[in-house]
This record gives structure tokens, C-alpha cells and sequence, in this order.
């Protein structure tokens, strides 16, 4: 958009596609291309193709085409351990200097002792308080450039490459297919807004004012000629479970047109969009896949997916199993 | 763009305008012409030229071209009394069958015998109570359709026409030419969130999830194959004066670029946008014309403008006189 050359567009369905260069019109690249043939990828496309073709009963306006995804086991990677978490443990550790009571307390000593026992002893308390001692206390600006820093160096302990190069193709194509099709990509996730807004342009091409995700309170702090906003050690929202449509009223003030999670933290999410009026879609990301990726479902401790595969048929949502559905699962060959 | 028609586009400075007709280009025409060529539209085009303007040192590329605007004085008429205020009058009114008990209970007793001194005596407190009683406890859905309703029959005092009417024809110009010039503009006011969303889209084009404003705390209900999200009786986030960076910095995560006020409870969201790195606008409009609108400011207790009107000129921020600047009020003749 920064050229100002003549540009000649087509518009078609509502999607801005470049004009085929050479007169004829060929047939338009596959979409989906790291996705297989089969069913999930069959019924994500026709669903796009009923809701932009104009004249269409199910026609949507694209005023209205709002898509929402999950990120956590949706777009990235969340084993063996949550992103967000790898990097709480890790401020943990380049914090611990300036907090030498650490040492004797719980859940930091654990982290600093890498005991994984206590730490699992120490439960959500012990998680809130590793997430408030390493994301409160500073600006938001100070924050997320931590999370910059942090994102440069460290590396995926499984396929040792930086996380942002964990997340998966075809969800990209996903992204990238509603865009062209006329639709605003939203994040939905539990992780907190202020960890992903640093990225998730570059990396998803979502901006982060379409980045909803767990917020603290924060307040406003303004002093010789400088401002800020300042992250408070108090939980705003958990944008999880029922917590995902809160915050998806909240920050989006409409109804999703599609749905995409992994999780059962995503089942309200779902269910939320898929109940409204009109045609709706929701797609659960199934970890089916030891060999490229991880394979867990009902009984993980991160990412459970359990009342999900129970009701995803009767509720018409789509289940896309990485083994089979997906040709490339990274963005970046392992 | 529901048209499958070749539409031949021009792309200029980052915004999309129709090629010109006949061969020739044309100067284009004034994208402000309710603004008279006074201080105020120099300032705004000037500063919109330099941060468009391809390899400019001032130059900021599209996605970072964030404008936010009060609603309240600033795109519409808050006097005699706030459009949000008056609704909830009404909405005290039709509601008082089902409440017997608020004949004999204040506010509501001031409200429904239209007693003025009593319900400024009740004070902010009063006024929570009023908000509360007509503005949570159903749905979001529920509470949109009596937003509908009522904007369709209501009428301001002094000009009988709808409020949706009495919005300032020289802030549609803004916000149309901003967006032609790849901003993303953003409302955020005092007034709920939930208030403006049905209607701002049509009469602003300013589309739900940019529309920022006071919350409530809601909770998902889901049952029997339905689901929706309810307004709680409780205050989520006030979004006005310091609680508008941390509704900036929550819905939309990045500092605005421009900012458009009228009181003093824009003054930190003014202060927010301009004291952050590189350029940066903010525009008070200062309500100064009697005969054509209303003139108040310091000691107005509706939209009162005192220490902006102090510190305008050392911030560097433009004040906007309605009397002198503007050559056309509203959107639609009086």
C-alpha cells in the first residue's frame, strides 16, 4: 500500500485479488495448499464460498465476516509447556538477583530449582503469582519489550528454533485465505494480550487491536511531558471458557462468523459463535500427530480436549486431525 | 465491494480512491468543505500530508495510523443534556410500571416527576443507580434493541429531529477523509460501548470492535442450543478522562496517532497520543457558537473544557472553534 503506482485491481466475491497479468484468467492458486483434500478442508471452503458469494442466501456482507482463533495448540505450538509460560519461568530466573527472598519462596524457588513437583504442588496460586511477579509492576511498553527480547533468543525445547517459527501452515493459510476473502482476523486467547500484541502483526498479520486476549487492570501515569500506561498485579480478565465470549463482546461487540480453537478453554468460544443466527462455522484442531508435532487430547493437563470431541459432531463443528488433514504442519521446515 | 464488476482503483498515499472518469485527472475536490480555510484545517491537512507521504522523515505506514475520537460534543450534540442520559430517562419512564416501588425511591422518583433539583442532588451515585436499573440485567442483544427502538422515535429539544441527526457534518468530513487516507478510526468516549454499537456503524462508519467505551461486566449464559452474553449491575472500566489510555491501551494496544476532544475528559487521551514519540495531532472542537449550536465551556457542568483550554497551546494541540471554523454544523439542515 506505500507505492503509489497504478495498481489495477479486481474485486471479486468481495476479495481484492491482483488482476491475472497476461490477459486470460487462470484458475485461481489453491488457497490451502498445506492442507489434504479431505474433509475439514472441504467444508472450511464451502462454508467461504456460500458466505461471499453475492446473491447467495447465506451471503454475509463483509462488514460482518469476523473470524476468531484461539492461539495456544490453534496457531502455535503450546507443548510441552505454553509459550507464555516458558517465558514467565525464564523472567523468573533473570529476575531472581533482584529478588534474593526467592530463594525460600514458593513458587519462585521451585522455578529457580526447576523442582517441577512443588511447582505443579503450588497450583493456579502459584501460577497467578509467577504471572503477576514477571508481567505487572512496569509500563506496557517496558513489558512488551521484554517479550521482544525474550521471543529473539529463546528456543523451542523440542524443535529448538525460535517460537514464532512454531506456528503451524496451515493455520497461516487459514488466516491469510478469510483475509483475502474479505473477513477481520481476531486472536481469542487465554495467553495475555500484552504477550502477543508484540508479534502477532508479523507473524499472524493480526494487528493488535484485533488481538483480544487475558488482561490485568492497568492505570494511566503521565509526568513531565511523558505518559504511559502501567500493567497492575490485579487479573482483569481470563479470556478462557466462558471468559472468550465476554471478551469477544467486549472487544469485538459482534457475534463471530467462524470459530477456530484446540481446546475444550475453547468450547464457549464455539459455542458462542455457532448458536448465533444465520451460518456459522467452528473448527477444533485435533493433536493427533506424535511424529511431527505432539499428539493429546482428553486427558492433557495443557490444552484438554475432552467435551469438545464429544459434542463437536452433534453440533455440526468441523474436527481437523493434523495427522490426516494436514500435509505441513511448521511454517519453517524442522 | 459486493459488486463482481472490474473497478478500476487508483492507490494514492496508502488510500483508495476511484480512478478519475475521462481520461484527464482533476484536482480532487476539498475532502473538508464544512471547515472554513481557517488555522485549524491547515493544521489538520498539513499534519495528515506529512505522516502520508511516501519517504517523507515523518512518514507512518497505514497499520500505525490510528485516530481516535470522542463522541460526546465532539461527533455529536451533548447538550442540553448527554443523548445516553436522556435515553436512560426514557428507559426509567417505560420501566416505571414494573417498578412500583420507584415512586417513593430516589432518583427514580426525581426522574419520573421530572424533578430536576432532586436528581442533581442525588448526585454520581444517583446516576449509577439510573444506569444500572436501565442499563444491565438483559443481554446485549436485548439492550441493542432498545438503543434501536428508542433512537428511531426520539427527538433532541431544541432541534426535533433524531439524535443520530445531530452529529457534526465537519466530523463526518474528518473521519471519511482520514479513513481515505488508510487511518483506522476509532470512537472512544464516556458513553457505553454498548450504546454506540448499533448505531455508530451507520451513521460514523465506524464498525463495533472500534468502538471503545465505558463497560459493564457481563457473564456468558448458554442453554437449550442458545447462548448470549448478559450486562452485570456492575461498573467494568469508565472511559473517560484516565480511564481512556487504559481503554486505548486495552482495546487497541498501540498509541494513537491523532486524538479529537471537546472536554476535559479528553484531556489524558490527548496527552496520551501526543507525548508519545514521533508526530502526533490533537484537536480540541471548543463549543463557541450560540446561535447555531450552544457555547459553553469552563463552567459547563456538561462537557466542561477548562484545563484544556489552559494548556492547548503549549501541548501544541489545535483548538477548534465552532463559531469560526466550521461553516456548517450539522449533518443535516436545522
Amino acid at each position: 500500500m506505500r507505492s503509489a503506482s497504478f495498481f489495477p485491481l479486481l474485486l471479486v466475491g468481495g476479495a481484492l485479488f491482483p488482476a491475472p497479468v497476461g490477459g486470460a484468467r487462470t484458475a485461481p492458486a489453491d488457497p490451502l495448499p498445506s492442507w489434504n483434500d479431505t474433509a475439514p478442508k472441504k467444508a472450511l471452503t464451502a462454508f467461504v464460498a456460500k458466505v461471499t458469494k453475492d446473491g447467495s442466501p447465506d451471503f454475509v456482507p463483509p462488514a460482518e465476516r469476523v473470524a476468531v482463533f484461539d492461539n495456544d495448540g490453534t496457531l502455535w505450538c503450546e507443548q510441552p509447556i505454553y509459550v507464555q509460560f516458558a517465558f514467565a519461568i525464564d523472567r523468573v530466573k533473570a529476575l531472581a538477583d533482584k529478588h534474593p527472598e526467592w530463594k525460600d519462596q514458593q513458587p519462585f524457588k521451585a522455578v529457580l530449582e526447576g523442582d517441577h513437583k512443588a511447582l505443579a504442588a503450588s497450583g493456579e496460586k502459584g501460577l497467578a503469582a509467577i504471572l503477576i511477579a514477571t508481567h505487572t509492576g512496569m509500563s506496557i511498553e517496558e513489558f512488551e519489550a521484554t517479550v521482544t527480547d525474550w521471543l529473539a533468543t529463546a528456543r523451542h525445547p523440542k524443535y529448538e528454533r525460535p517460537y514464532t517459527e512454531c506456528v503451524y501452515q496451515p493455520m497461516l493459510e487459514v488466516l491469510a485465505y478469510l483475509r483475502a476473502n474479505g473477513f477481520k482476523t481476531f486472536i481469542v486467547s487465554g495467553g495475555t494480550a500484552d504477550f502477543m500484541r508484540p508479534w502477532a502483526e508479523k507473524v499472524y498479520g493480526v494487528p493488535p487491536e484485533q488481538v483480544v486476549g487475558t488482561t490485568f487492570k492497568t492505570k494511566y501515569a503521565a509526568k513531565d511531558g511523558k505518559s504511559t500506561v502501567v500493567i497492575e498485579p490485579h487479573i482483569d480478565l481470563i479470556d478462557d471458557h466462558a471468559g472468550k465470549p465476554v471478551g469477544i463482546a467486549r472487544a469485538i461487540g459482534r457475534r463471530p462468523l467462524m470459530a477456530f480453537g484446540n481446546s475444550d478453554g475453547d468450547f464457549e468460544m464455539l459455542e458462542y459463535t455457532t448458536t448465533a443466527k444465520g451460518p456459522r462455522f467452528g473448527l477444533l484442531v485435533h493433536h493427533t500427530d506424535t511424529e511431527r508435532e505432539f499428539a493429546y487430547d482428553r486427558k492433557s493437563p495443557i490444552g484438554k480436549l475432552d467435551r469438545g470431541l464429544d459434542e463437536a459432531s452433534n453440533r455440526g463443528w468441523v474436527v481437523a486431525s493434523i495427522k490426516d488433514d494436514w500435509k505441513t504442519v511448521f511454517s519453517t521446515k524442522k
